[in-house]
Parts: C-alpha cells; structure tokens; sequence
C-alpha cells in the first residue's frame, strides 16, 4: 500500500511505462519537436466523413501503436481509463466498447491524461490487475468547434490564444515489467481565480499549475535542483511567464529546468498564438519526448503537470469564471531510484 | 492489497460508507420512495436564475448534509471524486473549484455514481487517504435540454421514455470507522448493442446492465440468493424487463429481488413514462433506501450497478449507435462478513 505524503500519493512500488504509443498531425510534425513524433497522420481527417470520426480512428491508432510497442494484445488489459475534451468524452466511449475489459471515463479537460495515469496508479497499487491502458486525445478541428466558434467564421486569431494539438498518446500502466516509472502522484486542487476569457486559458490554469508544483515539491521536501525537467502540459507561452512569476513569489527560479508542453509543440514561425493546447500535448511529448529521453539517459527525473481549464462554453456564456486543475506525476528512468 | 477475481475487485478490507447525504425534487418526493427522502427542495431551481447553477447548489446541499452527517468537514476530505450530465461536469467541477482537496473529475453518464465509488475504494486500497468524497447529480431541467429538446419545445413523450430524476447524492468513503461496507467491485465493460433511440435508453443499457451482473456472480461463483437486492441504476421499467429476460436466457431467475432505482422513483401515476434515470436516481436512492436498510437491518447484501447510456446528441445526428456501460458494487450491513 501506498501511503500520502500531504496531497501526495507516494507508490509502493514504482508503477511502470509498459507500453506508450501516440500519433500527431501535420502542423505538429512540422514544429520543433518533428524528429521525434513517430507516427503522423497523412491527413487530419484520416479520410472520415466527419472530425470527430477522425479524432476516434486517429486515437484508435495510438492505442494500436501502444499496444504493440509493448508486444500486447487488447486481452492483456485489464482496465482502461480514457477520456477526451469532447461533451460526453464520445471518443474514449466509442473506442472503449470495441474492448472487451472494463472502462472508466473521466473528465479533466487538458488534465486527463496525467489524472488517468494517477488513477490507473493508484489502481494498480490497490490490487487492480497487472496492466491498465490510458489514453487521450484532442483534434484542432473538434475541439474549436465545440469549445469556441465553427472554424467557418473565421475568428480573430488573438496572439495569446492557444492551438488545440491534434494528436492522441496511449500507455499502458503496468506492475510487472520493464519501462519509465512513475514514483509519486499529486493531483491537484480546482483554483479559479475568476478568468472569463476562453481565448487565454494559458492565463486561467497557472495558477492551478503553479499550485501543484509547491504542493509536490513541499510534501515531498524536495526542490527544481531534483528533477532534471519540468513540464506543464498546455499552458502556452504566457501561461507559462505566469507560472514562472508564481514560482519566483514563492522563491523559487526553475530556471532553464521548467517547460510546458505545449509551448514546445510548435516554433513561432507557425503563426499559432502562444503555441499548443489539448489533452494531446502532454500525451504526445510524453510518448515522444519524455519516455525515450528517460530510457536512453537524456533525463534521470521529470515532473509533468497536465493542466486542464475546466471551460464550457454553458458557463462562459452564463457569465461564469473557469476554474482549472492540474495535476502531476513524477517519471523516472528504469531502476533509478524514486 | 485487494485482488482481481476476473474482473471483480476484491478489497483487503471492506470499505466504510462514513456518511451520505442526498436531496430530491418535489416530483421525486410525491413518488413511492417519498417517505424516505429526508430533504427535498422547495423549488426546482432554488431560486437561481438557471438550471445550471440550481443543479450546482442543489449538489452542495447534498454534500453539506453527509458532512453534516457524518460529523465531518470539508478538512477531513483526503480526495474528491465528482461528475454529472452536464457536458465539461460543469456541476462537479464548480464544487470541486469550492473546497481545498485534490479533485478528479469522471464521466460515466448515468453510472457515474457507482463509477466514482469504485475509483475512491481502489484509491483508499492503494493508500490515498483515509476520507474520499464522491458525489454526482442530475436535474430534470438541464438534462432534457442539453440532450434532447428544450422543454419549451413541447416534445412528445413516448411511454418507454423515462424521466430525468432531480436530485444528488453524496458519500464519504473510508477506511477506518463504522458504516455501511462495499466489500467488491465490478467494473463494467462498454456494451453497443446497436440501438439508437434516445428516448430508449433503459433499452439501450439493459445488455451493459446484465453482463455487469453475470459477471459479478460468475467472478465470486455467487447467485441471486447471496443478496437480500439487486439495483440496477436507471433502466426504468422496460429496461428491467429486458434485464430479466436477458438473465432467464442465462438460466438465472432473479424473482422479486430484482429491481430499479429509476423504476422506484416514480409511481405509474406520475405520468413520467417508464420511471426514473440520471445519475441522481441510484445516488438519492442509495442514501435514502440502501444505507438506512443495511443499517437497520432489513438488508444484509446489497447489490448496485449504476447503469450509463453514454449517449451524445452529436453522434446521435451522426448517426451513431449509443454505447452504454454498467458498473457494479456490492454492499453489506455493518459487521457482516464481505
């Protein structure tokens, strides 16, 4: 059994990264993280009649990619846990009923992936099987159709707007086995700090982002000079200057170390605003970037924190603020110590 | 540590209900379960300006009165599990944005209730804290315009169609202390037998509902006789009769310990179709009939699988099918052997 550390799960046994796999679009192939997504879709609607059918067979392809990765048929799995940033999360539930093992669907907006690593984590420490699948996804082309206006309008491209991530991440969590670790768990607290703009969440989830980082690193006594990277999920470009500036109040300079995920999807040349958002961004660097750094020595230790702006556009236009979380995971490399 | 008996859950230690608490609707209260019901609201939309942030303060009250309850207060809470109808679980994470403890939001549709219970005993038997809170709700008014019509519209109302149960249901779960035990869990599988009615969706979750259950006996090689009552979540009356017929081709006749939390909502009289569904409809009933029950006695074994239709107006005008899930917990008296 696992035991808390304040808000933070300390596992065990380190959980491990049996399997990951995930896929991007064209426009993230051409950033700056290109050399390292494997697998990217010759088109973004993979030929289907309508987006969210792509965003489904584009996931689809991840979990396929994930699983063989791994060498492991779907049989393998005992419990999968997914989620995306559609109402009613219709990509994870389509996908799941062509499984033949138990689902559980959550909801964290941007945050999901890493809240579906905590859950299959603590899952697995709680006697939940051997293997556990997460994943996630998000596509451009839904997501701004559902969350802000049809792409049709043509809507003014605000320079700290971020760009949904068109993109999925798949991983299998397991007990046994070989792979990255994942030592400890802090999820996050819900913060709103009364943001109302839908075009600047970066804005609205530092605080939620910077929030979880202190929590992690006080519960855990422990300080930046730790881990060798520290990834926010979507924050963006501004989102991200916050976060540093709430980190410096309390002290603290991540310098260099700190980074978020989604400001790394893409070069300013790509005329994206303040770069890339989405359950994916954190996916995809996680499968691409993060977990062959960590199994080739590039890093020993990483800190990602998945935010997620828990946005609707109901409450928007009800006049209500948005509220977001964060939460992370602490990676370390294969038989590194926690 | 607990283990996977196929795909039931077995925990080391059975799980404490610490407190719950609940809150109906007028309608809900004039039904066949009214005398258990101990506190209703006054007015639909308790005086707030839309349904939205009524279904949210009638939520709170829900979860203030099993702190209440149980003598607790939100300090004590280790961890929060919410999600409701509403897309972006706009319910849930406004609460969550309210309290000072980490927060992991689901999606399970109608299932969400036994959902989040399963997660927060996985998360205990891992090690996460002592005292989750799960919670969930559903409204009659921001169901039905979000997923099917405005009411305003005056849609038909076919006699197989059920009625949005308003209300919400809170519980602490935990491990140390007296209550109510859930001593196993059987997460469902996602189960799309084809249907695509949205005013049929007892019909459409009947199958996740029966392969939940056969499971459950089949893991723990039990039968009906092990429990005083089965619950399925919200099939309303013809989905429990397909639930039946379903288990009569298995061999199994469930008799009369076989029935529905939607279905007992509402007597014939109502005029609310087939009866009850929402996530409310197996919470309030939970708190109000199940807990009392165990406590006092008149059940020892309790069976509950919370039925979800993961049903999206989007696909629907796709096209699409409506997958459904089916989760289940089992529950005993105080002191009785798991």
């Amino acid at each position: 059994m696992g035991f808390l550390a304040g808000q933070t799960l300390v596992f065990s046994f380190p959980m491990k990264v049996l399997a990951s796999g995930s896929i991007v679009g064209k426009r993230e192939k051409q950033g700056p993280l290109g050399p390292y997504f494997q697998q990217v879709m010759e088109k973004d609607d993979l030929g289907e009649k309508c987006w969210e059918k792509a965003e489904r067979r584009m996931t689809e392809r991840a979990i396929h990619t994930a699983l063989a990765n791994g060498n492991l048929s779907k049989q393998d799995i005992d419990l999968i846990i997914g989620g995306d940033l559609l109402n009613q999360i219709i990509t994870a539930n389509f996908i799941a009923a062509k499984f033949d093992s138990p689902f559980f669907g959550i909801y964290g907006a941007c945050s999901t992936f890493v809240e579906g690593l905590i859950l299959a984590s603590t899952a697995i420490e709680g006697g939940y099987g051997e293997k556990v699948l997460v994943f996630t996804s998000s596509h451009y082309q839904t997501a701004e159709r559902q969350y802000r206006t049809p792409l049709e309008y043509g809507d003014q491209y605000p320079p700290y707007k971020q760009w949904t991530v068109t993109g999925a991440g798949a991983v299998v969590v397991g007990k046994q086995g070989q792979g990255v670790q994942i030592t400890h768990a802090t999820p996050g607290k819900v913060m709103d700090w009364g943001q109302k703009d839908p075009n600047d969440l970066g804005c609205a989830m530092a605080p939620a982002a910077a929030e979880t980082i202190l929590q992690h690193l006080k519960d855990l006594r422990i300080d930046f000079k730790d881990y060798d990277l520290v990834l926010t999920g979507d924050l963006g470009k501004e989102g991200l200057k916050i976060v540093r500036k709430l980190l410096n109040q309390e002290g603290i300079d991540p310098g260099d170390k700190l980074n978020d995920c989604g400001a790394m999807v893409y070069s300013s040349k790509q005329k994206v605003g303040a770069g890339g958002s989405g359950c994916a961004a954190s996916a995809v660097v996680f499968d691409s970037y993060l977990v062959p750094g960590l199994l080739q020595g590039r890093f020993k230790k990483v800190l990602l924190i998945a935010t997620g702006a828990l946005f609707s556009p109901l409450t928007y236009n009800q006049g209500e603020t948005i509220p977001c979380v964060a939460h992370a995971i602490a990676l370390s490399a294969p038989g590194q110590e926690g």
